[in-house]
């Protein structure tokens, strides 16, 4: 099995090297990673210059080499299936990524968003996410991101299947489970913290926190991580609102 | 009513202009968009710097003024409705984009991406592309867009709700009317261009061309933009794959 890695972190991010460190021994593996941390970089890509890519040594255990580009996540999938590889991998896994990608919060994520220019390609992909921007293993992460490979691999996979795993920062005796959900609503408050400069002049900062909602059940991937289990959903790349549309049609919209 | 404008050309571009032009006598008006261009920036949002806003002059019939974001698309929205604007807008208008923005492309648009953060605040939002890159008439494109806004304020909308509008390049008598449509697959060719810069280095410019798919129907957008149909497609923000969610609990996942 030949697997290529990709994150949103950039190439030194302790997330990808965990990944490389335990899935090395069970593929061959390849690393193509933005150069710097491309958090929050949601489905950007890069027309406006050209894409660098550069081999550099990677700071795994074994060792090896992995190629950093200038670009997004996005650009990185693109290019390593389009440009550097001889052959389409075989699986796509982006992360591990710091910090939760639940919910809505998905459509800003660069980690989800190449492994859904992944599946836009046909290829299966798994997008990771450790849960937490303070405390957590990745190592543990990458022991479940493993186990996860070896169970879905044996299953046959639709085309453009995308699972979008979120690990919650718990030793793995504490980890309760896989919850297979669907993705929830983050809702934000103080959004932005206005400033001013020296000169007097206003500046916002782009913040938040999340508004904590008690009653997300299991079901959803934002309650199943918040009650402990390991959140897996299945996420596609069709936004039409299907429910809407048969609606829409009855309106009778003319020109 | 009040209405936002934003795009991902920016506040300078005539298609966000065309649309101060035909609006403006119908309805209290805010323009807040990108200083400059930011096409593809997908659903990308700004945390790594500070956000600064500047009131500017803008090049409209009526003349009137705008704020201009050092921002993406989504910045835009997101700081209009939670920090420039005392009460949200009623309704939000993202474009008109200089290019289509049809099928999977949504994905990567910053046109339709400043729609979506608008119906995750609860706004109607609109998405609007003229889908062409030559030639064509953004006066045109806005005079339908007026057209339809007419048509959609009149219903009860749901929450949540966002119509992705696309305008082929046509004069207005040679427009075939309105078709609701899904949104289609959009694949490309030839994605990437190898070259190598004086000092022999290679580098990579993302572009290709869009496969053309003959057999695409009037019920897919890409086909009724194609046979001069304006599409409208509604979309949501929910990427959660319900088939294969039901599947993938079938598979017993375990850590």
């Amino acid at each position: 099995m030949h697997i290529l890695l990709t994150n949103d972190d950039g190439i030194d991010a302790p997330g990808i090297i965990s990944l490389v460190n335990v899935l090395t021994p069970i593929a061959k593996v390849t690393v193509v990673a933005p150069d710097r941390e491309r958090s929050a970089s949601g489905h950007a890509i890069t027309f406006h210059k050209p894409l660098r890519v550069e081999e550099v040594r990677l700071n795994a255990e074994g060792g090896g080499k992995g190629w950093a580009v200038n670009g997004t996540p996005s650009d990185c999938v693109k290019l390593a299936v389009k440009a550097l590889l001889s052959h389409p991998p075989d699986l796509i896994v982006s992360g591990i990524n710091r910090g939760p990608n639940l919910g809505t919060d998905v459509l800003y994520s660069g980690t989800v968003s190449a492994a859904i220019e992944g599946i836009l390609f046909g290829i299966t992909s798994i997008a990771v996410s450790l849960a937490t921007f303070t405390e957590g293993s990745f190592a543990t992460a990458a022991q479940v991101t493993k186990t996860l490979i070896g169970q879905i691999w044996d299953r046959s996979l639709p085309p453009h299947t995308l699972l979008n795993v979120n690990i919650p920062p718990l030793p793995r005796h504490k980890l309760r489970g896989i919850r297979v959900a669907r993705l929830g609503f983050r809702e934000y408050k103080n959004i932005f913290e206005e400033r001013r400069d020296p000169r007097g002049r206003v500046y916002y900062w782009l913040g938040g926190q999340v508004v904590d909602c008690a009653k997300e059940s299991e079901d959803i991937d934002i309650g199943a991580v918040k009650k402990g289990y390991v959140s897996v959903t299945p996420v596609h790349f069709d936004l039409t609102n299907y429910a809407l549309l048969k609606e829409v049609k009855t309106w009778g919209l003319s020109l």
